[in-house]
């Protein structure tokens, strides 16, 4: 039976140009969309409005070597969104980037949490 | 002679709680104040008002074990403030959960640096 023994939530933020960024909410709505197959559904579930969520794939979409959603028209839902190959390759590799980031980082966030947690758990002093 | 090969620059939040996380920001702004001994001029270089370095001061010594930032009164220049020990020490903790999680995640990143990379400066599909 292994605990969840993760200090604290690490989350990462890609830099690539002083006008891009890649961090958790593109991931997370690239995520969405991949689940939902939709943009809208996908802004909903994170609490983001269908301007705000478009906003963010047009900004994805235009950043990298291709598109990284794309969408089809007509259906009886009326269309809907889905991942292409780059797409699923950014997501991928952010989210390894993640995993190996929070893995190697796991020491030093463990004894800031430790730090944190003396205070803001119990208040004491000593 | 070493070129500058880091394929993008990575940034790290921690989220301790739903009310507290520390990254760039904070740890920027407790640098400068070791740097340059003053709440103020840290926030200055950060582009930051008083007040809103002053909140982040407040927010970061109410959030650990002890406080991070000390303010000392009077003096030729009215008084400075410095970093404790433990202040020293979340410093230093999140500085090195940057460095190694930027190293960890080199690999993944520079897959993604290079996605990013053909798009975004010649254009070109092939």
């Amino acid at each position: 039976m292994t605990q969840d023994t993760s200090p604290a939530r690490v989350r990462l933020r890609l830099v690539f140009s002083p006008d891009f960024a890649l961090g958790p909410g593109k991931a997370d709505l690239l995520e969405g969309i991949a689940e939902t197959g939709s943009i809208a559904a996908a802004g909903r579930r994170m609490g983001m409005s269908y301007k705000r969520a478009w906003s963010l794939v047009e900004s994805l979409n235009t950043a990298f070597a291709a598109p990284l959603v794309t969408r089809s028209r007509g259906g009886a839902k009326g269309g809907g969104a889905s991942l292409t190959q780059t797409g699923e390759q950014v997501l991928s590799h952010y989210r390894s980037a993640e995993r190996v980031a929070a893995d190697a980082a796991r020491d030093d966030v463990g004894i800031l949490r430790d730090l944190f947690r003396t205070e803001a758990r119990d208040g004491k002093a000593d």
